[in-house]
């Protein structure tokens, strides 16, 4: 039921997930042939008014409905109600036929339903088919989201202004009766703040209000066309950096976006070290998911304030966040994330109302958060995986997104496989001598130069301050040049002075020595300065660093090796995080942190975590695609796989160019 | 889409309910052939072990799932799941064959599939078939509830205690994951409060739980086998009483039973004047709701008290109520029910949760509300209708209940009409000289003899104590005694002196006047007493009680021509509510206040919304039931038929014998 283990599981599970989102029949719905393993291919011809028909192909997992696969590969079919079968607009001709629903039968005539047409969104595509989708009546509009994601705009909160009859003792329909009969395209049932405005608010509005949608809710009714306002809120909740993009629904666009450090830090700055304050204090869990709930609350309140934007007015969010962030903030004990064999209480979260997770935002705003593929391969990794369109791509693709749980993600276009590698504090700054977080003061770029009349070291320090330490890239940068000028060998050691003078003579008195350890003194107030009080590299660090890139690569390796591919085939690396951002390609192949490959196939993706919380706002064919990620990928174990330690080692060394 | 107004609406709304409960199909599913009108005939032959096959034909609306055909007229089918297509139990044999779901390929082999085996909860009887009913394989549970309904239990709130296997590196299925593989007969979604709860119940009962599902929800999960423990409370919320019935569903017994009166008693006796209260003071509603839930509170705590059970394995309620009580304990805005032309804002509100009605529960317990047909026929008719089975009875019924409003439903076995009339406060001791509730002192029976030598009055009074008043049923018998010996003629006046003492010589003397108005004296102190001392019925009493009969009578007068019925037509007339359970039937009929009947064709059916709430606890089938009355009943409103005052007027006399 669940796509953790080795074997990619049956369909039960997401297709579950699916029905609720009402877009796969439910019992006594037609029967799906497919045995859920390989993918479908769909044809699709689409028509223009002003231009010849295109050709597009697409491949999607089995049980996935026309109008997904084609909404998932940037190809508009007509609809209102987002594929839910109510609106009865998205007509499309299938080649072999399928079932006919009852739906299909109320939109066609029965020539039509013999010639194939039928509606995208109840169309199983179960095997191959041919699917014209006829010139759209209105085009939709999108946006460019994630790594340029073209998102078709849906967004589950939707408006629509109707102007109602009034009762009479001849027409008595109770209100809400009155208000859905005239809606033609949703079926939303009520919430009971809804119910409770419902009486007021229809005939203080004159019988001509707005009716609010989130989902299959009805959250609220305003007086009079209030159709052109509708906020979201897409939450990143990072372990360390929480981000907060309020987002108009209108038009797609960001308003405001504001970050702030996770006011969990006191707890400690990893996962491992929130999970064991709650199995220390049971006092704990409480605090961590009020601090959470605080930085979601201090961050909504910001990006509404600048956006200028009525928190009333936000009627949705979404958030992406590891399994363990996501499990603390609803308040779940985290502990079996912690320990062995790392098991999720659930990997699909229910939706819960804003004000459970401490946000004052629409009474009837939920909280939508992504799916995870497993303890260690959290939602905040799913969401980067939609950003990024792993599951949309026919190249092959390696993502990584790298901290102290570094996950790895690999596509080779048909089949996906996840994993996570434990890569210890090193890349934050942790247990690095001079090691420091990305901030101001932090070294972040390293050039060496060995000859004796070259610049020797240049440095790219954050803000306009003297270096004080060494953040992650600059530790990776420095790592690389080192190696790249010959001071450490391809084993990790720092040369000897002889060796040093010889290869690096600008460069050598740089190597010294703080007690017994061996250092590279990257930056000096003097060139007579106490090593000790200087920026320096030590041989320890550097053997941190090799711990940290042997675990990540011992985890791309393995899965490439599944995969049966080479470093070569790889097309492209995508670097997620605020990390990959700042971290040199040419460095990161240089010490074998990515496969070795030209340095433009090395992309850095941003934050692809709240990325995909903004598609998830934008829309719910997205959001069901971040669903059916879970059936798609398969998660990876690495830590009972008897190959992982001789990898672990082989890859401890630098890559020999 | 309501059953408001005088058309039979279409099947969209409550097909919309059944929906929900996962009883037909949704988009996608097979078409439904049928026209919305009549109903289709169901044969079946039920198959047992031990004795030859018995056949019974039920008749039913079109659309409904087989077993729920089979379900409300008592005929038992093997089944788990309740009929969600999940427990793949409920087999049967069709005739003429039905549409294969994906359920009944998985259930049943293709020669099957031809000889017609379907899963009963997925087949709907949309035209008349042959079902077989094979042998129980488990003879199901059964308790006799309403009048004479015997409901076969299946409870919303359901339990499952499973042993789990303990996860490893090799099976890291999220706990929600292992708990759901491990019951193979229900699907539920979690709670928040479960997926809180569930980490630590597993390890801490090492993997051995019972897991708590209401109706599609798992609320909780238990350490080791709870599953002899399951609870729930029926309430009625009556304008005047409140009635909690505390219910062990694992045997469907009541184990506790409290009543009380209404807390919103302060605001006013009858609906009218507690609307009026929230129109006055904008306070008031959330006054009303405060007191309802109070009430509410106050019996929970009293029958979990008495019944010895925590209220934490109470896991949920179900509420009968009119529209108005039950808009007030929702906190809905009640005015457009007080005022023409009287409409609902919901007639099938939305289950809340206890703790939304003030309500110490377990925290994931439920309150399901009835639906109404109407603003004056709301979901304590319903549930009545339920409890007398209105819709499953071939014989040609009436069914009243008498108050302040009230409700009137005819049945001719085929059609259901449903209706209110505004009787007023005259049953309920209201504008009446010496009216009072049915209290200690009130008079509740009389008995008149016209003889010089005989007993005269004979009175029956509540409690051990001497004559206040006279209550409801005292008021009937009065008048009807009166008409009998003829001190009241058939106008409803009161004969003179010379007649009386002609035809009444032994009670001559207590007919008299207070002031200008005349009176009888029913319980006086002495034979000298002073009339306006003693307990009297005024001659405006009884112009109140007509205007009050005749508004009944006129209700279902009306609705017997729309059906072309005659009195002697109507096979059984239903007397619901307490009130119902003390008049007197031969009086009843004397001042026309029931059609010209038999007495012994006139039921006290008692309290019939109570019963109809602890019929939807103990059956997810019967709650399905009384969503399809909304369907199946038509509602017609009389204030507006320009016949209704020319029937009052003629109605207001009494019948000749």
């Amino acid at each position: 039921m669940t796509a953790s283990g080795d074997e990619p599981g049956p369909l039960e599970y997401p297709l579950e997930g699916y029905r609720r989102e009402g877009l796969i029949a439910p019992p006594g719905a037609e029967p799906a042939a497919h045995d859920g393993t390989g993918r479908v291919q769909l044809s699709f011809t689409v028509e223009d008014k002003d231009a010849p028909p295109s050709q597009k192909t697409v491949r999607v997992p089995p049980g996935v409905s026309v109008f997904d696969s084609a909404s998932w590969n940037g190809i508009a079919i007509d609809s209102t109600c987002g594929g839910h079968g109510t609106c009865h607009k998205c007509k499309v001709r299938v080649s072999p036929v399928t079932p006919v629903t009852r739906h299909d039968e109320r939109t066609f005539n029965p020539n039509e339903l013999q010639a194939g047409w039928r509606l995208a969104c109840l169309v199983q595509a179960t095997r191959d088919h041919d699917v014209l989708v006829p010139p759209l009546v209105t085009r939709p509009k999108a946006a460019t989201v994630g790594v340029g994601r073209q998102v078709i705009l849906r967004p589950a909160v939707q408006k629509r202004y109707v102007e109602l009859t009034e009762p009479t003792l001849e027409d008595q329909r109770p209100d809400l009766v009155r208000l859905l009969d005239a809606i033609d395209d949703l079926e939303p049932h009520p919430d009971l703040h809804a119910l409770r405005r419902l009486p007021k608010v229809l005939r203080e509005g004159d019988f001509k209000v707005t009716a609010v949608v989130v989902d299959e809710v009805l959250v609220d009714v305003e007086p009079g066309d209030t159709t052109a306002i509708r906020y979201a809120i897409a939450f990143d909740l990072g372990t360390t950096t929480v981000v907060a993009t309020l987002l108009d629904l209108v038009t797609g666009t960001p308003v405001a976006v504001a970050s702030m450090l996770n006011k969990q830090q006191p707890f400690g700055g990893d996962v491992i070290s929130r999970i064991s304050a709650t199995m220390l204090d049971p006092a704990a869990l409480g605090r961590l998911q009020q601090a959470a709930a605080d930085t979601l609350s201090t961050l909504a309140q910001q990006v509404c304030r600048e956006g200028g934007v009525d928190p009333l007015h936000v009627y949705e969010a979404a958030l992406a966040g590891n399994a363990t962030m996501t499990a603390l903030l609803l308040g779940i004990d985290p502990e079996p994330l912690g320990v062995a064999p790392f098991v999720q209480t659930t990997a699909t979260p229910p939706a819960v109302l804003a004000s459970e997770v401490g946000l004052t935002l629409h009474p009837g705003a939920r909280v939508a958060l992504f799916p995870a593929l497993g303890a260690y391969v959290g939602g905040d990794i799913v969401a980067g995986m939609l950003a990024t369109g792993m599951d949309r791509d026919k190249r092959v693709r390696l993502f990584i997104d790298v901290g102290t749980n570094c996950e790895i993600v690999l596509s080779d276009g048909e089949k996906i496989l996840a994993t996570a590698a434990p890569a210890g504090p090193a890349f934050e700054g942790g247990a690095i001598r001079c090691g420091m977080r990305a901030a101001d003061g932090a070294i972040e770029v390293i050039k060496l130069t060995p000859g004796e009349d070259d610049p020797g070291v240049e440095l790219g320090v954050i803000g306009d301050v003297a270096p004080r330490g060494l953040c992650g890239s600059g530790l990776v940068d420095a790592v690389a040049e080192l190696v790249k000028v010959g001071l450490l060998d391809a084993s990790g050691r720092f040369v000897t002075d002889e060796v040093a003078k010889e290869l690096a003579p600008g460069l050598a008195d740089r190597l010294t020595y703080i007690g017994q350890e061996r250092v590279f003194v990257l930056h000096r107030e003097r060139v007579d300065a106490d090593p000790s009080e200087s920026v320096v590299l030590s041989q320890r660090d550097v053997r941190e660093l090799q711990f940290a890139k042997a675990a990540i690569s011992t985890g791309w390796t393995l899965l490439m090796e599944e995969l049966g591919l080479e470093h070569r085939d790889i097309q492209q690396v995508l670097l997620a995080g605020s990390f990959g951002s700042y971290l040199s390609a040419a460095s990161a192949v240089r010490i074998g942190l990515v496969p070795t490959l030209p340095v433009l196939r090395i992309v850095a993706a941003g934050n692809v975590a709240g990325e995909g919380a903004k598609m998830a706002l934008l829309s719910i064919r997205e959001r069901a695609g971040a669903l059916a990620l879970l059936e798609e990928v398969t998660y990876v174990e690495l830590s009972d796989r008897p190959d992982f330690n001789d990898r672990f080692v082989d890859l401890l060394a630098f890559p020999t160019p």
